[in-house]
């Protein structure tokens, strides 16, 4: 699919748009302070290999290799202190579920974490080495189980993307982008829930209006890009988009991220399985950072479909590095 | 070998010993102010799967893919315009060679790079990529031969660790940790040449003394643990030393780092061949971090040799991260 422009012009104010309340920057100026010391700084890391000015931001340093620390992390210091101690539950594919983990253990309260039986072998583990209970359950049964969980423990659910503590978190990333390169033209980022995307536009278009903000997203999971193109959510059946190699990406907009998107994202690219693949390799080896597939897609979309996107400054998020240490060796010797 | 314990009180006073100036805090201050911007700043990165706190500096992360970029631009930015205009030489094992040819095309300036022959070929192509001219000799031959080409073409040398401005440019290491992490108590560093350690020591001690700094060698070329247990400059055959998978880690100390790692440095522990291949596996599977065998020997006395190393707030710097793709690969399926 081509890379869509969206027209700006249209979309609704910043800061409301029908009944939806947007994150403010002041959300995620408080969000920063709450996560100081508990996420990593992520640098700006040039990357001279590609054919514009390219910055790398790599999430995939976080202590569980994923931007998801910044949100989660948030989210629980944002519970009332006598509510938190009894616990908090997540449902994720994976990366959010470990950094509910971490920011649980941080707190010293218990974390109940219900992921998929296909969840990669390395993310399980990772998220039990946290000291979390983890449930496995088909798929289509994340969302219920968690529910069932709350209600039995009177523990608190926090949503992988659908929450504005959540979404406040990952918008630290704009802030620190805009911080090291103020003169930054293009943010791109990988979509799926949206709570990533979200929160970064909103610091983004709050700090520096002029610089655009797209998406990027599989091929073989883009309802994103069907749904912007039509103007309303557009749900793929789960066994679509669970084809991606990109295991971080298969989950859908809520009304509250893609309120966000309508409001502050500029435009969309999709990529193909073979361009995820090869910008994996490629950022190990230009870059010397272990992208998994989902945190690939931006550089891939900025070496396979650069003549979709604005010119200028680019920095691509990124986003985690939680890859089969077997599909990193194999994606090396292609 | 035993990690061995130095007696730092009879070490001579910083600032000078013998007849050798060492280089100073002022020094390297300079030194963080001409390569700002040039350089990332790279942040410390936890290590929760370490058995102590733990935390990684990954220099993998710099435009050449290694720390050399702080002391090479240092030296380049140091040099009179009008003398530097006429071109720059270096003679290096590979990421030396990278960072004086990006340098140099920094300041638009010519660069004769002079590498072995056994060079790994990603970091000859890296080196031609930067507009670099790459002279190929047998490795005793190097320094002989860049020396021709500065008289040949009045250019200037750059050597890889036995200068002033090299040590002060890699120490801007240090002050980093320091302001990162500043109730840091050991911080690890690879040594070959000994540039890294003698500016990184430098900056410690003057703003940390009670931390210690040790330094990390493979066990075939232990050239520097000989030298720091007798006292004075001991010399490995040059075959000996190449028979390390770090390539980056085969040089020898000159008289100015012997001095510096004599006054500053508190210990030094040897690791073996498959102690590295394991580290440079764990970086990339649980630090998400591509690094060259030389860039993993910090993490693998972390990992193999805790007994002999101080306890405390560790710093392990992962000096470079310029591996053949194929050797990556290979490692990551043992």
């Amino acid at each position: 699919m081509r890379g869509e422009q969206r027209d700006t012009a249209r979309a609704p104010a910043r800061g409301h748009t029908g009944a939806v309340n947007l994150v403010t920057l002041a959300d995620i100026t408080a969000a920063a302070d709450r996560i100081a010391g508990h996420a990593v700084r992520t640098p700006l890391v040039p990357a001279p290999w590609a054919d514009r000015p390219l910055w790398i931001k790599p999430e995939s340093l976080q202590p569980v290799g994923a931007f998801k620390i910044r949100g989660a992390y948030n989210a629980v210091a944002s519970i009332e202190p006598g509510r938190r101690e009894r616990g908090v539950v997540a449902y994720s594919s994976g990366n959010h579920a470990q950094a509910v983990a971490y920011a649980a253990k941080a707190f010293g309260v218990p974390a109940w974490i219900v992921v998929p039986h296909d969840t990669p072998a390395v993310k399980v583990e990772a998220t039990r080495s946290y000291g979390a209970e983890v449930v496995l359950v088909g798929t289509g049964e994340r969302e219920s189980k968690a529910y069932e969980i709350v209600e039995r423990q009177d523990a608190t659910l926090v949503p992988p993307f659908d929450d504005p503590h959540v979404i406040a978190g990952q918008g630290t990333i704009g802030l620190e982008i805009v911080a090291d390169l103020p003169e930054v033209d293009l943010v791109l980022l990988p979509v799926s829930g949206g709570g990533l995307i979200a929160g970064v536009a909103a610091a983004v278009k709050a700090l520096r209006p002029q610089a655009q903000v797209w998406a990027v997203e599989p091929e073989l999971a883009a309802d994103t890009a069907a749904s912007l193109a039509r103007g309303e959510l557009v749900s793929w059946p789960v066994e679509d988009r669970n084809r991606t190699i990109a295991d971080g990406l298969r989950s859908q907009p809520s009304p509250l991220t893609f309120a966000h998107q309508r409001a502050l994202v500029d435009g969309i690219v999709t990529v193909s399985e073979d361009e995820i693949r090869s910008a994996v390799a490629v950022l190990a080896r230009r870059a010397h950072l272990v992208a998994e597939p989902s945190g690939a897609v931006t550089t891939a979309a900025v070496l396979h479909h650069a003549d979709e996107l604005p010119a200028g400054r680019t920095v691509a998020v990124l986003s985690g590095g939680n890859i089969d240490p077997d599909v990193l060796a194999e994606l090396l010797r292609v």
